[in-house]
């Protein structure tokens, strides 16, 4: 199942995002413009609520990973641009969404916007977003991309419900789990890759490689993301620790606990999970389970898993300096504390 | 301005749909069979919550006027279906976060997704459902109908902005509720319209023609609508008399009634509409001061004034079966009781 990355490698993770941000620097500007532009409406709430969202310190990875695809794939035109701008907006209106769903109350260490504005306008700046998302993709006029990105628009809703629909349930497999993550997660990171393939219209095979390269690098990024909402340090994670616990979402450090566990802890994980009764001491004693199972060692087990399929998946490629940033950045994703 | 439609033209206005229903009757089982088809997911939430919307005997009149508008451009292919298929999902997806942003617990007498699945899944299957109308205009494979529909998508979530922006606002202008319309209402039914010219290939004057018919219509139904919730029928309204009142929501026959009312009259508006403080009794004396200002005799008046540009839109095109239909459903729109 490829190669596992080793934790060495991603020690130092945020030295592994250096090349792809050099590789994208002029273009993010451009794109740091388009959406600041794109965000533009005579409705003073929409710009308002955008910008909170746009400038609170997000990494813009998935639209780097478009840019850098199209570079490898040697695209000549300005599309990418578009794209990767109009991706970045596809997943601000699902944190937007999100937030509602979850009803949370931080993101990365600010309010979110639902706290300020409002479910409301949380849900019909989505949208509008999402609008202006799919204007861009048409402004751009390749019907491939369009293809890609209307299925991942409609996969990662899916994936979003079937979240829901999972939410306290403590008999959640691993299996299912993954499904979730793939659809609402590494569905986008999956897109952004093959978009740069598709737009230089490259042979079916370097379009799938990089669909499968996102997607895995996508895996692993949910994976750790999940690992650190019992591991992190809240101050640099911008989140609490134990946000999943307290919302009954079910991620797989929880699962795999679940499942190692005995009798007795399982009790403990349906009544803190399912029935929502937690008390003092009870995300102190889940973290300890989860230690004492080796749940949170397995989660970035299982990341560096899929950051080693990611890897081997661009191996068709030859080497370039776009290729490595590529393959640093699945150590970013696997090393990163935030 | 055109010509304004009399309101014996709208007196027995369910006999004015029928034209229209003959022509699409074919088609539009097709479209109920692509509707059920596409509203499948393994996440049983997603079909399950679907079919309560699209079962819950809406006209489907939008899908209806994308159908035969394409019929009178002699469209010879089958994007119609397609086409007017992904324009009930559009349709849909944003009733269900409508009703979410309302707090709606009714919606043509049943009870709205919300109640019965909660406002997550109403958000997230919305979106759901958006992806699949945006997957569905990629398979019709006309950029120009990708244009069309996903400018009406931003613009549409602007409107619903807006709306949000000035509710419980007295202050707000006829022009401004115009606007806020346009957006959230005539958008869709022009871009249902226009797609049916812009799949037949037809010279920009007829796609223009039509955007203008289907705006103006849209526009016409909108008014309808809120006359309809101070002076309808509940029973065959399938909502309550009052509901916009009680949700504080800025309408045409509010906003008159605001304007050409007393000092007295307005400071009731501003207790009721701005500060939400409604008792017993205020929405008669609501309905009575619309009456006193003839507030509701003047909404029908702008809708049958926008019906008549609508009808005068479609004049470029020869007589046609299908010409006669799209004009007879102004008379529909606008004498309608639900």
């Amino acid at each position: 199942m490829g190669r596992v990355i080793p934790l060495e490698d991603a020690r130092d993770s945020s030295q592994s995002l250096k090349p792809l941000l050099d590789i994208v620097a002029e273009d993010m500007e451009a794109i740091n413009r388009i959406i600041l532009d794109k965000a533009v409406s005579d409705v003073e709430m929409i710009p308002e609520l955008a910008h909170h969202l746009i400038d609170s310190g997000g990494k813009r990875l998935r639209p780097m990973l478009a840019l850098a695809a199209a570079k490898l794939c040697k695209y000549q035109g300005n599309g990418h641009i578009r794209t990767a701008s109009a991706v970045e907006f596809m997943h601000t209106a699902t944190l937007l969404h999100d937030d509602v769903v979850d009803e949370s109350g931080t993101r990365r260490g600010k309010k979110t916007a639902r706290m300020i504005w409002g479910n409301q306008a949380s849900v019909l700046v989505g949208d509008f977003l999402l609008g202006q998302a799919f204007k861009m993709f048409v402004d751009v006029g390749s019907m491939t991309v369009l293809r890609i990105m209307s299925n991942a628009a409609a996969t990662i809703a899916e994936g979003e419900v079937m979240q829901l629909a999972a939410a306290k349930n403590t008999a959640t497999t691993e299996d299912a789990y993954l499904e979730i993550i793939n659809a609402k997660t590494a569905a986008l990171f999956a897109s952004a890759a093959e978009s740069g393939a598709a737009l230089a219209q490259r042979p079916a095979e370097e379009q799938a490689a990089l669909r499968s390269y996102g997607k895995n690098l996508g895996l692993a990024f949910q994976l750790v993301d999940d690992a650190l909402d019992y591991s992190g340090d809240s101050q640099r994670l911008g989140k609490s620790i134990g946000d999943d616990f307290r919302e009954g979402k079910i991620t797989l450090p929880l699962i795999l606990s679940f499942r190692r566990g005995t009798e007795d802890e399982r009790q403990f994980w349906n009544r803190t999970i399912a029935e929502g009764d937690i008390q003092d001491g009870d995300l102190e004693r889940a973290i300890a389970l989860m230690k004492r199972h080796k749940a949170i060692e397995a989660t970035f087990e299982r990341a560096r898993s899929y950051g080693g399929i990611a890897h081997d998946a661009l191996a068709i490629f030859p080497a370039s300096r776009e290729k490595d940033a590529l393959q640093q950045v699945i150590a970013f994703c696997i090393g990163r504390t935030n």
